[in-house]
């Protein structure tokens, strides 16, 4: 059993971390921090997690050496301290923006100010294991990925991988997303009787996480458009763009499929029948899914693909953890066996 | 006081509508139809009316002449019996589907078979006073309105009126629904427990209200994305598609703002503070009003265009009393007035 | 026209205040207030009244002499400046807790200090007209109702007026309400993703409106048990208790109907037919209606009383306009004509 | 690994039957039936199941032999086919109501016929592992449990155990439920538009798993009144009562402490801080756990305690599997360690 601390233990994607992570046959929680609840068992924020553990907050500066290190902080701590966690222990994965795109400029140009530790760019993974997982397995620092991205970026992966898309078309997409996005704090129109019954386009565009899905897909001209829809866990991409000349809808079920079978969280649900045809992100909650469809007008050459993720799972802790046994050479579906509940 | 009659009352749009009418102060409501509610009261089946009436549902074919006849029937039924139906009243305003396209071929194409009455195509006004106002004065038929047609084609009047969009670029419309969408009768998707939580993308293109767009918008290379979410009352339309060479944010603010002056219940929603920002359906459920708003993305030229609507008010029974009301030369808002509720 | 004003119009109370009485013909809002959007449109908070007004919330301390002044202010703060009130305006409705119990000892147990204006309790009528319509008529100054206890007391009255409850049992509420009841400040717990979904029994007794009913009931061993749900406008009042021995559902229909006979805004829902066969908030959401049913078990003699209403309206705003109506001469359904949606 | 087989898989306790058995380490499931679903695969029906299984509906009339049986048939089915059903397998355990009364009278009472295999009453145990698991240990055949029934069984289990309640005192227990308990099938009032937002008592009193709680907890003056309300998964009883005369907090808290240390599924949630204080259904979603807690009004002796459960887990499959691994000997909470989502 190897030791794990997690910092930053008491909001969504910590409480998420943790939950994991207790249930990890391979892996043993040693600390987890909390300023806010500093002293609080962890089942009083996390109330899922009573009689699973009787782990207590715990201030950051009493962290110990650990075997590895999760990072759950609000964006731009970590850039700050990385070389701290870098001597706290030998492999690092950090859930937040601060490592994700590679260039600097970029990181700039998205977040606003330069980024203060650019030396440490390059040592860190983008940890989509459905696209780096070949570098995950060898990497010892990981960046966590966006939740948006995510679903972007897998709903793009096939059409991507099998160079599907007409290179001169926008690539429009839309996501609706669940109140956890927001996260423990949330903001005033995260009250409940603001965020209940909505339907909330908040950003038609610029959305910080459209850097990453340029990063990952190198395509440009990438709108993301956010809309807030009452649930609370999940987030559905909606890729509109126009195929190829000459793509066929057979091509696409051939780079779907090859998804589905290459990546154990990936799956194809294209139905003619029943309640269920096509991905819903309700259906994926609690699990590290992706599923993923499409559609193709013949007529007009629209392409429609889409991607459901829970934001938390595979949108962000759920990826860590697969990352990690990526990176420390388990099963790659060690502690993420949950398929996900239905009804829901 | 004019006598109006509802065929087909005990759906929701035949709801929405008697609850208009009770309130209209130039109407009364002589009879209205249901053969699976018959001598049912008209509150057994519409709750809120309690008190407020106390008609019993009757048969169909003890309708007698009436000033102006309300059709709420489901698709299909009006078309056959339209002869029958004008004997009974010389003004009559049918919500279903069957008087929308002016072309018979389009028809066909969008409902899969010949139209059983096209001679009667040309006699009924689309009931669309946005676009429609001057015809629908001197009407004596008038077609209701789709209402994923009535959100994409609110969205899409500004564009179009001031002549905004590049007619190269394919324009995607995302259209988010509630629950009442799907009528009274339902399917086994829409029971609760499949149906709460939802982001479901139940067809990414080919909804007949696509015809609806085609037609009224003058565009062509129209998709309509449909996606149901967990609300009961409400679309959103979004819009996305190229703006023309040249046209700027003070462009969209003139044609934004000249929609709202010349309509009564269109408002510009675009704010730079507070929770409502823009446009959301749960602000305008249970009134008329068609809330819009715009974005436009000076590097890409990306255009977002967005309309919130009660799909059973502005897209149904609201926008066919405001038709009966211009139709009859009475203040196009009467009995129309409810101005929807905060918090929601 | 009567000249309006209100203090305290940016939490939901005062939204729902300026809603009725932007349509209410008989009166004008001259002036409503808020310290925190002072200068901001009113419908950049309360986006439902966007081209109903064009009001801008302004100073407290700019407040100039009206006919009507409503206080919806939070608890505690009315009865330390009464008298400037009295000043500026001979007809007074606060909405607020502070002269709802008549009993200074009364106060002083539930709400834990001493009263600020002991000698203004009686000046105050309670503004529930179900109870109180004679001494409405004839009053100037008009205590607001609580949501809960006005549902609990609505749901008594059939019960207390004739007389029907065995004296000796107990008397347990049940509550269940929506979130807008936390108000627009709301807590921790009110943040969406922490609030949808919950059944949460957040106090067993003890809650403050409590008193309310105890003093307009005239029982004594009542507990209020109050429990959240994924809503956001109503409030249920499920009574449990015993009849007095001999009683038949015969007695209970005749004080229900008498109830509803003489109170326009009181129903009885009682079907044995169809979907809305019992009182449901969501069916008079929006509107001023207490709508009430019972069920007695002849073999055990459990007497259940149930009362639906919206917390905002009924339960708060709807009743205060009502006192006007009635304090004024006026109709007493003036204004409150909404019969509110279905479905919703 | 052991056979089991599962006769009606389709509705929503054998598709969480399914999710159970699919990850029990120490079964195999062999075959599945459905009428309704002949030949569709088990993920058509149950999409979280896609890529966990491969397994597709059979027809009732070809289940083989089997070393375990289960049974989640519609109420009435089982009972007049329990001997074949016992000819196929030697251990059964039977979701249905069909023998979860000992006394055939008391079944008649409530479920309005005599049954049809009294004979085979005494030799199934009900299936509540926290009062029968001695029994279960020994048993062949398990009856499933009634979900309210099993909310209210736990509420009371301390209270019972420990003998606190005042004989005398009526037991009044509000169970508010999510719509997972109406089945898959539903009823017209099931349609999402109707569902959503409720607070709907359908049933003050006369449930049918009222039965089920005077059996268990031997206590007589005893009424469930049911209130459905916005939620898929889950269940919360409310017990209302009076506490013996002389009974502290003391007492509670020690009774309460007993029941969670003697099992391993109960938790006792009572804290003073934070969001989560008390038991909800929503934390314990998709795990097998009961959250239970109390409070007592020292001034009127009214005790009210709580257990919060998801209806298809402890209230129904989880139950049975739990009672499966006690019956063949396995760790308890084999299978059944998914401690539930937050937030959710």
């Amino acid at each position: 059993m190897l030791n794990v601390s997690i910092i930053g233990g008491s909001g969504y994607g910590g409480g998420e971390l943790l939950r994991l992570l207790l249930g990890h046959p391979q892996v043993q929680v040693q600390q987890v921090t909390s300023r806010a609840h500093l002293g609080e068992f962890v089942y009083q924020v996390h109330p899922n997690l009573r009689k699973h553990t009787t782990l207590k907050f715990c201030d950051p500066a009493q962290v110990e050496p650990a075997d590895i290190l999760f990072l759950a902080l609000p964006h731009g701590q970590v850039q700050t301290q990385i070389d701290h966690y870098a001597e706290l222990a030998p492999k690092i994965i950090d859930l937040s923006a601060d490592f994700r795109l590679k260039d600097p400029a970029l990181y700039k140009k998205w977040y606003g100010q330069p980024h203060a530790a650019p030396q440490w760019l390059d040592k860190f993974v983008y940890g989509l294991p459905e696209i780096h997982r070949g570098e995950i397995a060898g990497a010892s620092y990981i960046s966590g990925v966006g939740c948006n991205a995510t679903a972007s970026n897998l709903a793009l992966l096939p059409l991507v991988s099998a160079d599907l898309i007409d290179k001169s078309a926008p690539v429009y997409i839309e996501i609706k997303v669940g109140s956890s996005e927001s996260g423990a704090a949330g903001n005033a129109g995260s009250l409940h009787a603001e965020r209940a019954n909505v339907i909330r386009t908040f950003s038609s565009f610029g959305h910080r996480h459209t850097a990453e899905v340029i990063q990952e897909s190198g395509l440009n001209d990438v709108s993301l458009t956010m809309t807030a829809v009452d649930l609370v866990r999940g987030a559905l991409a909606t890729v509109h763009t126009k195929a190829k000349e000459g793509i066929a809808t057979k091509d696409l079920w051939k780079a779907y499929r090859a998804a589905s079978n290459d990546n154990p969280f990936i799956r194809v649900v294209k139905e003619q029948r029943g309640i269920y045809r096509v991905p819903e992100p309700k259906i994926v909650a609690g699990s590290n899914y992706a599923d993923i469809s499409f559609d193709l007008d013949d007529n007009s050459g629209h392409l429609v693909s889409i991607c459901a993720i829970d934001n938390l799972m595979k949108g962000a802790s759920g990826s860590a953890v697969q990352c990690m046994n990526i990176m420390m050479g388990w099963d790659e579906t060690t502690g993420l066996e949950f398929c996900g509940l239905h009804p829901y």
